[in-house]
């Protein structure tokens, strides 16, 4: 602090990752329903999210605010300490940032600074046909509230990393369906989803039943994004390892398998296989 | 690109640095008067700026726009297209970014990331009494289009950090009084800056007969900010060698000393000594 940029220790000879997310008043969140402290930790959470997809231990954060004039110094404080717990919580420094004032909306910035283990990045590109997909915890009905409190799987990705073999990992963001369509296409395969072993979570539910719009919660579950769970392709003996392990606090399960063949396919319980459209939330 | 974060090679064990600015319409430029291909340059050189202050060389930077409806893709390429060249210059990638459309004005955020030498990084805290206050080029009127336009210092520092024994230094973008009271404070102690040995760039005069408001060309450069020039100390035989061998492309001079006592003042030519606010370009 003090000085034109934070000097970083990077221990050993490991590499890094680095990744930036940027949230906006009235596009990422809503200043007037929501704390200024949710907002604060949504917007650090959502970058720990995209280390731990890479399998990184997260080191350090810098963040931008861009304050509405008037509330600026307040809101600013207000915004840090909602950080703070989940920063010392993975032991994250927030080592240095920008502030601003101006007359538009809440703008946060956030950069993070990851490390990589000595089995390196966990990349979108990895699957192979044959691999089977899996999914930590319940998607869906996310806007109900978790998209603010949900917990980044940085733990969960460093332990599945570090004591499996996973071909390719990603968070869940935009949806299901889309997010699933990407690893395919980074790896240059196809997905079939096996619906009905897809994990709804209750919050799909009760956004299905409050909508009234004729989608059911599964339709929920796959395409409402800001899940931030672990989607991963691991060959079929280690997947079935893993799932009989059941090695986190959150349960695993087996969504799919990689396919040859390029495109997203649905199987539903009655033996149908329909095509998945890569439909979600574009931010 | 393609993954949720970006792999950094951080070839040896160098530590780094990491450093944002964040820019937006109204504040920091104006889009209706400024082409965005320099907005974009100057978000880019900013950072690049405060990685000189510290000596460190540039490796890589992450990118986040918010884009107004409507223009969103061309702007963001505009943006992106600023950068290049400079990004070229000096070797450093655009790794990734955030690229968000709303009903605002135009955001960007970058974050760069530098890497030290093995003489570690340029401090503000390290300057001593006795020392000599050196400056590359010339100050003020950057308004009149400098601040866009302007080259960081990159190559400068380094040379200057590895060539010879630097105890402090800094970029002086809030302008020379307030970032001198910053780097006096920085290191505990105060500095005398001699007034007519600081160059004022032709910018300063031009934008003193503009504003008819009475300020000279020097206090235009004393704290008009947005130089982005290198601030140094250095010990005293040290400076005059710097002087003498006047090793960069831009001249540096000599603009004063640190002293024990605390404060910062102004030396004129007939002799007066009087403290000087420590005032500047706030952001």
């Amino acid at each position: 602090v003090g000085d034109d940029a934070a000097v970083l220790q990077w221990p050993g000879d490991a590499s890094g990752v680095v990744t930036t997310d940027l949230l906006a008043d009235g596009t990422h969140f809503e200043l007037a329903k929501h704390l200024p402290e949710r907002v604060g930790r949504k917007a650090l959470a959502v970058n720990l999210s995209d280390l731990a997809a890479m399998a990184a231990r997260p080191r350090a954060v810098v963040v931008s605010l861009l304050l509405p004039r008037g509330e600026a110094a307040v809101l600013a404080r207000r915004v840090l300490e909602g950080m703070l717990p989940l920063a010392r919580e993975h032991e994250v420094a927030i080592a240095g940032g920008d502030t601003n004032v101006w007359d538009g909306r809440l703008v946060i910035s956030v950069t993070a600074l990851g490390q990589l283990t000595e089995k390196g990045p966990l990349l979108r590109s990895g699957a192979r046909p044959g691999d089977a997909l899996l999914l930590t915890g319940a998607l869906g009905g996310s806007r109900l509230g978790h998209h603010l409190d949900f917990d980044p799987r940085i733990r969960e990705a460093l332990l599945l990393h570090q004591r499996y073999t996973l071909h390719a990992g990603m968070d869940i963001s935009d949806g299901l369906c889309l997010d699933a369509s990407r690893l395919a296409a980074a790896s240059g395969c196809g997905i079939e989803l096996e619906l009905n072993c897809v994990r709804i979570a209750p919050a799909a539910h009760e956004l299905a039943r409050q909508m009234k719009d004729g989608r059911s919660a599964l339709e929920h579950a796959l395409t409402d994004g800001e899940d931030f769970e672990l989607l991963m392709a691991a060959p079929r003996d280690e997947a079935q390892r893993i799932l009989d392990d059941q090695p986190l606090n959150v349960p695993i399960s087996e969504v799919g398998r990689v396919i040859d063949s390029p495109g997203l396919w649905g199987l539903y319980e009655d033996g149908r296989r329909e095509p998945l459209e890569p439909r979600g939330f574009a931010h």
